[in-house]
């Protein structure tokens, strides 16, 4: 038997350009990242078209340790819809840099039915989990570059609930203390690094409309709170503009393949634990846009992944999937 | 006057692979990384072209606060030799995100001599500078956690000198306590964030022949120093191919443009002060495989930037100017 | 009406060695404190006289936030039963400096049933707390010293329990890092520190039948876990005499009087919601040695203080109440 | 050979009242702390004898590492002067129970040349450190409670100079992080504990002139400064009252005896190498008031503690040694 790398290995790429254009995409909205990868502009995101797609979601049982094989049911699922003809799309997570490190076959599907080029999507693809950890950085550092700057005038917060994401499992970054050594190193304070999925910025991405919903989300994260228990907010730091800059190539939905050359949105990952573990809107629409058939997945278990599908991003979207397969392991 | 902004937007950008083509590069060498930007692979680099080729040096008298125009120089110099007929391709440093962010320009030239599209360059590029701070950290992390995983059969470093880094300017997190809370959130230790441009990765990287070579450079990193005084590794910790892999990318010169659709390779910037301040070695002989005169920059003034570059990356590769040109403001 | 403050001054106090002689021990046993305090030296504790001397303990319903009167009470009980011709001596616990400071009266009672000196009582008194404190810290000192010295060894504990104390309220020292700046400062570490009477050593003291089961108990503290998940005590730091001789005087009972010239023994203070809450048996024995009734309080309500007093200082000692007060507050 | 040790304990030591009264001190003016240990009050100075006695202060080249017997040589010198009929007091230094622990000898000198009872001098004596080390720790406490209770209208300093002690040398100490944990845990801020003998408290007590001089001089304290630049002192936070109560007991002089049963008074040792190195101006005066002769050292060689003593002790009280003996071992 061949493994999940031999099988990814043998597969004959077709460009992305070609996979773009099988769906309808036009040749110059395609933004190629490699020759197997692009961006697709949001702009072309059509709700009338979106309306009229079916959209199916996968869920499952709760999961086993080594997963339940959602993703590659969704893929297999929509292998196989093709091959009955029909005009289908996959919509998935993209996985993160840090959990996958090390392991073989990372979060992209499994044997025959996987999203390729796998080696690349398991590393740093099109860089989002980068912006989205630079956004997320650079809030922390000018957040306690605001308190810095603003306390001889009396300004403090009683609370901070902003910490800091990293791309890495980095079991020591978890609670730290920072702002040690001299008086220009900043205020000293207790802070800590999650990974990249749990970052708030990466759920209000996979949740946003357009750039300007972006923006807006973004403006309303609390950061903290003052002494007079009211929140304070990115709005509050007036940054929320150059934020929205670092992630305005993060926002467009990833384009790529199955192992039969099926196009494949694959975008954004907040985790399910902790946000609500979908991929992003944008890439649903987009699929929907160009698909008459779209698969897409919930993290977790149904209870709390299926829940969170509808309860947060069909309730906030609108969308309502036609068909939910459940997948369960005997 | 026009500001460097203006002039960046006015300016109507050649694709990238009309570029690659004007200088002798093969199409299907080109990896875009949207229209305008691309990956050159490092195998096309040859050392027989790399030694008929003309280097030229810019550096510069002491630097003023707001930069003295070593980039500008550069540019503007290379503009100057192609209108009088001469195939020359300008070869500099990649910006840092973090000292960048929020002012105008960048440090990508400035008027009519900038390279393009000016705004990708100064944010995240071809994801070089992430894909160095995902390297370095994974390295910390690894080391934290074999340092957590081994303690119970008595192993300890007498030192750690490899800190963590970010591509942000954020002052609280130049010296900071990592490893509180539970024994599962590892070793208590102290740690601090350096500015990616700072990272030993960046260095070597930036002085690597290849692939492999940057491997064996990645292999030698010390890590710190064992109770005998024995240096421990990446080598000793068995991860040198895993963090290889996080920089295959990486290691592949970035082509752009001047305003006026001249070649550039913009790749790697180490910094100046703490290391040797120049952009990547391959850069440069890629340039010099394809262009007849190459127009390269070294950090800071003179004494530093220029001193460095002759006895680091000069003494390292056998390269040798066969021009300096010194800026100065009167 | 008179303050606490105003009635402790306008008492005339006799002479230390006066109240001693009135209840038996030679002069020349008595160890002066300035002209109202002395210490008792333990060797005059008289199992025999033990037995047949009664013993009360006052005990309350929950305690209201104010303390509900159990020393006043138990001052009380002792004036009254001296007023009816009975040979009685009262036995209380040593206030901490730490939350006495700032409020009037302390813990020495009120009114007319004070034990005094009552503001050397509630200041440094006999320098007990004071020397725990020193054994406290210098366990931790000598721990952390340890760790140090012998981490090239590969020596290291999975966990470590012993904090340090303080007789100070002191919020900022609950929860700390320790070990910071260059390497000779030792081992980077979380501890905090405690209030003197949550000390070990305090509950320790409180419970010893004389120097030499002090120093058995101190031998067996147990201060961390190897990653053997072995304890590592005291003992294994080879010094336990040294931290024994810091105490040699502090385990001597301290010998005041009521604002009536009663004998009391005011000695020990472990905190009842971690240790016993009871003043040391060193203590209640004397009292025993030299009254027919002895009065005595244990912390908290009977809930928590009463039933200690019962199950670990009774349990261990085999002393027996002929009879238990209820202070209840109507 | 006996050793220091063996010779102390050979010593039958007069009562302390007896020793007291051999100068002149009214008996019941001595508070006894044991047989052999007295707090002389300090309304006892007199400034005229003061001025009709002869001070001589003894000194050394630099010290070698196991000392050089300055305290020796004083108790040595004093015993000799007694010999040939003058009446000489001793006025040493009180040894910290840090840098002592564990060494046989302590500072009290040797041979047949020592101050006794050796043991109680060398471990907690009359309490007068450890009274220090609670008003300095109380300061502390204090302050960062005023910060943590006054942040929400703004307070803050830019620096905080006052740091903590402990009368125990533990390198752990000497730089960490407070006020970890949760909020109520207080600010997070960084500090270190000295050594007791380091306690600005230390070289206050030792210059001051009365308990009311003493008071002044702790409202002065300056513990940090405000982001106007300005100090922050005891007196701001308003505590001097109840730090100065503290160290009611602490301000007045020690007398104990020689091995040869002369008068000493042992009181204060602030550090030489952080302050100005001598005992307390009280017990100098004490001294001088009941002495013809008074022996006097300053810690470390001549040119840092001699040269304190005159330009800080004599300076600011107007004493003036009639001989300097220096100290040289060949």
């Amino acid at each position: 038997m061949k493994s999940d790398n031999e099988i990814a290995r043998s597969v004959e790429l077709k460009k992305i350009k070609q996979v773009a254009e099988s769906i309808g995409i036009p040749r110059d909205e395609v933004e190629n990242y490699g020759r197997y990868i692009a961006k697709i502009p949001e702009h072309l995101v059509d709700e009338e078209k979106v309306k009229q797609s079916n959209l199916i979601l996968v869920t499952a049982i709760t999961a086993t340790k080594a997963g339940i094989g959602k993703t590659t049911v969704s893929i297999g699922l929509a292998l196989g819809l093709n091959k009955i003809g029909k005009k289908v799309i996959v919509a998935l997570r993209e996985p993160s840099l840090g959990p996958c490190f090390g392991m073989k076959g990372g979060a992209a599907g499994g044997g025959y039915a996987q999203v390729l080029p796998m080696e690349k999507i398991n590393l740093h693809f099109t860089g989002d989990f980068h912006a989205i950890t630079s956004a997320h950085n650079m809030i922390s550092a000018l957040l306690d570059n605001y308190i810095y700057q603003h306390q001889a005038e009396g300004f403090g917060l009683k609370e901070i609930i902003w910490r800091r994401v990293l791309d890495v499992n980095d079991r020591s970054l978890r609670s730290i203390v920072t702002g040690l050594g001299p008086r220009t190193n900043g205020v000293t304070l207790e802070s800590g690094f999650d990974i990249t999925p749990a970052s708030e910025i990466m759920a209000i991405l996979c949740l946003s409309k357009d750039i300007e919903d972006l923006r807006r989300r973004i403006e309303n994260i609390i950061l903290g709170f003052t002494y007079e228990d009211k929140p304070f907010t990115v709005k509050d730091l007036g940054i929320a503009g150059a934020i929205t800059v670092l992630l305005k190539d993060a926002i467009h939905p990833n384009l790529v393949q199955t192992t039969e050359g099926t196009a494949s949105f694959v975008h954004g990952g907040p985790f399910a634990n902790i946000a609500h573990g979908c991929n992003s809107l944008l890439a649903i629409k987009m699929a929907m846009t160009f698909g008459d058939y779209v698969v897409t997945e919930a993290g977790f278990g149904a209870d709390l992944g299926a829940e969170k599908f509808y309860n947060i991003k069909c309730h906030k979207s609108g969308l309502q999937p036609k068909l939910t397969v459940i997948v369960a392991t005997a």
